[in-house]
């Protein structure tokens, strides 16, 4: 499993939870499945908000897109009815169709109904483009690679260059799974969990913990590209806060201010989407069964989760760009990991004087 | 190739097209693949908005999401940056992921450097659920019917059972694909033409031209089907007047209104999906080919165009009922035509007083 | 008071509340200030939720645009918040200004400390033009205009030219408030019910259940009106029924299936714009005070609310019509009772086949 | 005037306009009205994207809602039809309805068939609660006001505690107006300008040029507010580049990045929305007169455009930060102008190492 580097910038102010991963909102466990092998470095992750059957108890969610340059499917459904009903799945660009038919097909074996006399199921599946280190037009991924993350899905779980992350690029160094988490100030804390899928980015706007430290790492790695961005970043929020939707909505677009520190200005060319759910309750999938009695958390309560999300979505992109290694793909495309370029962080910032 | 009975009721005061189908808008094809055999009653349709590569010459478009218990994939970007840049799709809910990726694979033969030096293409795929009479969990269409349909393409096309309406319910009747056109009044008209997958709708609620006819066709075929609403339509219009996203987003949807009209109230379970596009110009995919210099209409001109946006949608709708032919399908499963339970709409209305 | 006329025709198939008014939702109350003095026919109307205090105890609710030209002031909160916190205020476009006004000190009267140690209020007013009728520049309504119209609010309420509907046009005859409701099926039914300020249109257009009976209105008064469409319709839509902002918002689209089967197509020129609420809960301004504890209707039982919102909307829009009686104006200009030139509706459809 | 003292960090990488003002956009100028006398502290801040008259000829425009806390009028039918038709003006929130009537008068004045022959007019007003330092609740505004305002606007204009930013407090600070622009990079640069009227924020989080510089404020003013934020902040972004609504969305969105980057979380009960326009073309208000032949800027090359806005957002925040004076108001409150505190930017970086 890639660890994360212990010399990883530390991110505001708000305490982690016990493992800095979405993991610490309880019941979330995320899998992996990595394809690493020359040509092809691409994969498939997997998030289950609960251990159970999603299309039979449904979890409040909502969405922001901050950039549509992006071929997501199951966000119509879901900004309808707020709520998910499959785990959730990301991967590269040209992998969403496969790995949706296998969220359709594991819906299937589990409600043999849908389709029939229950409706059908609505695939929610993230995408980035990760055609730079991977050979994204073989399509090498299968449903075979979307069960393998499920069933490797764990609260534990690896960060960087791993599963949908193995190919993917973040400010022009090596990118991909980053998660992190904060919990808010006092007695009964919530707790606010980030995962995402780095793969935006251009190095000179790269700013770690408000110091713009992109344009001396150009100098230190050379060449220029002047490329337009095609990147795209997937981020994944969570909490055990009793939120409705619309609660959740607000709470998505707050990814947005932890991407903005980053240095990212929501690209042209870069699919941006944040998407939001509670753990704090389900709904069933019909209404023979109980619509549960829910309090929900006071708007004038949210302030501390969406500081909460801004940090931790800050945070998990750091961890993306720490914990990823060095990786060679196709035709010898190389990305570095921002973790060889800087090996201690604090020793890095004092002495440039940033 | 299915025909269009010469009983269908007129609907409105506008004149139509000299074909009455979307493709009096002078550019437009459509095309099908068709599947029936005993349980497998499905299919693929394909508009193709102008001849050419739309990957390279993209056409300005939006949606409007009436109700989104839907599948499709593809607004996410068309939102975002208000042009398509494939055909559309139309298609079994279970099969998007491989008409999508019939349409991946069609713009990376055209454009091979899509998803390395060019950015990924978004696929444009609509769904409704033909579970009814179709297998659907059969998921028995591949890449290879899509491009069937694209390459079977042209200005006369067949409404009706073809096609991706080959399975489709509508009012627990025979639907699927239906199509009409309008022109605005005038010595200079605009064409405003519909495609309908129309799959939607209760039996008891079926209104034709302001006739609420459900009732008595209930009586007339007997039984009773109180399940929930299962369906959906997919509605796609086009106009060959100069407009650009944000108006197609005001005609989009004014579907609504002819759909309304056909006794719809956008059932919770149905996905109803419009999408408006104008073929009056083309955005190329990169700036180094000029943008077009485009007048606009003014938006104190386009009640017109919402009127006969409204009517060619609600007789689009009464087109793929009068078109459909009666079928069994799945574990004999029946639809009876319209066609079959009005023979004459004249007299039918004559002897009841309606 | 103004009388619905007992010739109006009856819409739909879904049973009526007691009043066959908005108010048969348990608590609302309506009231009306009316100036009709020559030049100005104008006015105001307010709807109250319930007899408490709206910024305490906000009702849960959202809102549809179908057209947006419009000038309502409040609706940017409400999106974002789901809660109403005033009475809900009609009255004329350059009303808007002092009625909010009016809602601002009336909020304040009884919470001093509104914009001080609270937030302020979000005053909700939502307006149509009826500068055909009324000096709409004389500005003529002021904050008092507001109270009055809030002091007489009641169960039995006034409809047609009444209110802010004094000086309203629809479809070219004299149009004004309407109101309406329906009960859901079943043993415990929900109550839905619509209120309009109706004042779009043209009369070519106009259709009465189904029945297209404009022309023939037109070629009976005569005279012909090419001017573009300047109209507007408000619609509020309440329910006791538990929904959150959400289910309220897809509630509200529904208004816009009535509208349709009326012959509106959301014309260019008009503000069309619903509103839906519940009382089934409310929520307190602090949370000092416990959030209630909500088990909200399933999505899938919302089919029967969104019939009887079509139905309640189609027929509060008829009942303004046959509510309102003929008016001259402003400069002579003079509109029409429908319920004048149709004074028996079934002898009236008789005779002619239509 | 106010003048914006030397020691104001700077911003980002890109180089500003001429002015470091919005009005770096030509034809844009910003005039003010203020009230300065003890509990009254507020005014008026009107923008004029073009010297002539808006309703006649409108300006292509978008918005962004970051969080809908808040009580402007005009954006439902901005977002219909894409364009402004008044001057743009800034107030306080109880202020709103003043000063639309005083847009609605000005308007008719100049073109006297609004409301009958031809539409009603939109205002357009934004505001932010001075309830801290101004008695809001005097409503000591009235039209008066925002013709003054109007009058007196020029390219050259002051900024901090000035018009609509009085009164404002941000970061618990002094706020107020502040502006900024800066350029593309390239021969033939765009330029984008900013206006905000700041009034948001909770010290401790507050963040200039990456540094977290809240907390040693905090504790050199001492004391603690542990208030719930009731601010907002108005973000105006101009551009002479040839965008469309839909891509002045986007680039109004890029505020938020901005914003972000100040501190903010877009806390829930601030009302933080960015309008954006364009001023490379207008639009007839009918058609009449010949719609204006565009060639839009191709969206590929957005970018340069959305860090520009980025930029300019934040350094206009920081602007009306380091121009306010500080200012006493209602009941003896204080708020403590920055540039007080942090005489000098980069000696007090050195000191404290941040």
């Amino acid at each position: 499993m890639t660890q994360l580097k212990q010399s990883a910038p530390r991110i505001g102010v708000l305490q982690a939870g016990p493992l800095n991963l979405i993991s610490d909102v309880p019941g979330i466990t995320v899998g992996h499945a990595t394809h690493a092998d020359a040509q092809i470095q691409t994969g498939v992750t997997v998030l289950r908000p609960h251990a159970g059957d999603l299309f039979q108890d449904k979890v409040p969610a909502a969405a922001t897109v901050l950039n549509g340059f992006a071929k997501s499917i199951g966000l119509l459904q879901l900004d309808e009815l707020g709520v998910l009903e499959t785990p959730i799945a990301l991967t590269n660009t040209f992998s969403v169709a496969a790995v949706a038919q296998g969220q359709v097909r594991q819906a299937i074996a589990a409600n043999p109904e849908i389709g029939r006399l229950l409706p059908t199921v609505n695939p929610l599946v993230f995408e980035c483009n990760d055609g730079y280190l991977n050979d994204i037009q073989a399509m090498a991924l299968t449903e075979h690679d979307y069960l393998m993350a499920f069933d490797s899905a764990q609260q534990r779980f690896g960060q960087g260059a791993i599963g949908a992350g193995r190919g993917m690029s973040c400010f022009q160094l090596k990118g991909g799974i980053g998660s992190a988490s904060r919990q808010t100030p006092g007695a009964d804390p919530y707790t606010v969990g980030a995962l995402v899928l780095a793969n935006f980015g251009k190095l000179p706007m790269l700013t770690v913990g408000g110091h713009l430290v992109g344009p001396r790492l150009q100098a230190k790695i050379g060449g220029h590209d002047d490329s337009v961005e095609k990147g795209s970043i997937i981020i994944l929020v969570a909490t055990d806060a009793p939120l409705d939707s619309r609660q959740l909505r607000r709470l998505s677009l707050r990814a947005g201010v932890g991407l903005s520190r980053t240095g990212s200005v929501f690209g042209h060319g870069s699919g941006d989407v944040a998407l939001a759910f509670s753990t704090a309750y389900t709904i069933p999938h019909l209404p023979v069964r109980k619509m549960p009695c829910v309090a929900l958390l006071h708007d004038v309560l949210l302030d501390p989760l969406f500081q909460a999300c801004a940090e931790a979505v800050e945070q998990a992109i750091v961890n993306a760009l720490w914990s990823a290694e060095s990786i060679q793909g196709r035709n010898g495309h190389w990305r570095t990991s921002i973790a060889d370029l800087i090996p201690d962080w604090q020793q890095w910032l004092n002495t440039t004087g940033d």
